[in-house]
């Protein structure tokens, strides 16, 4: 499986903090989706094009870890794997870090499905061959 | 034209709140949106219902004016009324207050559009007559 | 351990869907924190008067088990309860329903925090004696 | 007064979107925010060093017209100058457009404010000396 880490960033958005001074921790499973996103892109994959065949990639399963608070105008680097995957399934795993500090690490697990028609249904599906190599699916 | 404002509640959530310790001032937008979505139920307008006819009401514009900050757990009233409309164009008005403080006031403006088989295009329409009535639009 | 689980509900909001159609996954820790906020209010512990003694409740773990998609203006049943419990520390499970269906089981790990004059620094703290007795702490 | 747009980007995510297939309309207030705080700082005037002397810069007034809609992955140009400038309050205005495209105009009115201890009040206030240059102030 791919160990491999690829790295993207974003920096901390006012609407992002909380009263408490920090990130509000649910803008952590949005970073963390940005990590995804951009994970294949570096080879050419694009998840709007995945969409436009009417795959969707839906999330059945999220976990987060919180290390350090992030903090407004914090440069984050969200480094994502891809820690499992196969045709049906694939899981990324996560680590957040705002310069030396780990601000939190995650995991989130996938299932490739097909969107009907009018968006309203979804069924379990395959990654179509094409794009499994951006992920490491033989 | 009606100047029957309607009225709804919001409870203020952690997530709402920013660094300041007030809420994060896109959020009076968010507030506004479920004013106008739930403007037309106590007379049976649902506006899923239209969405599924393939007919989507867009913003166009929008303005708030933003008075005294509204804090976490504050219960939010949002008086909703229509200020102008044609079978054409919509423009709600409202107030947003807790208890006695006025948080803000603020308008939107949007078109009736359909939207395409692929949800992709929209183009200028007409809402459907038999949902006019809920609108004062006749 | 308080296997009581309370209830709260409330109504998906159209800027929480996202272009599959349905509730983008980061607002289920959303309504998972309406819930443990609404948890204690039932017998009149309110959140908002322990972080003005300087006490907040950070997140320190959260997971979610997504089961079926929440749509736009579905109303969302949120059921919280104290799966453990310390002076230092408190886990919340929650199940979200709409209706008959299961949207999604999660839980959120927290400890409890002093934070400081300039709410720039947290370190761990405990629970006020007062307040204990809202969560089944002995 | 300054009349000279300053740049920035952000890649439309996949949680800006709404079921509209479109990025949900209270999201250009956030791009718009990014805008002005990424204005002074290829001067290096650094929003949170203010905030951090207690000097805060609140909303008073916020304006959008939407021209076009963004989509999930687009490169957002926010382009954003000072409009009306004094020690006591300023205006932004702003241009977002992908690509060709224009998405919206908008403005917003802010006013100086002093913030207490506490974080709790907010009264009017001037722009310290020192950062009055960085908007054209004199």
């Amino acid at each position: 499986m791919n160990q491999h880490y690829r790295e993207t960033r974003v920096r901390v958005r006012y609407a992002e903090t909380d009263q408490m001074g920090v990130v509000y921790h649910a803008n952590y499973l949005v970073w963390m989706e940005i990590g995804r996103t951009e994970y294949g892109k570096s080879d050419g994959f694009f998840y709007r094009e995945l969409e436009k065949e009417g795959i969707v990639i839906t999330v059945v399963e999220a976990s987060v870890r919180y290390a350090q608070a992030a903090r407004y105008d914090d440069e984050v680097l969200i480094r994502t794997r891809v820690a499992e995957a196969s045709s049906r399934m694939i899981t990324f795993a996560y680590e957040l870090l705002a310069g030396e500090r780990k601000l939190a690490t995650g995991t989130t697990k996938h299932l490739f499905c097909a969107l009907s028609e009018d968006k309203r249904e979804l069924r379990p599906s395959r990654l179509p061959e094409k794009y499994r190599g951006y992920f490491g699916i033989s």
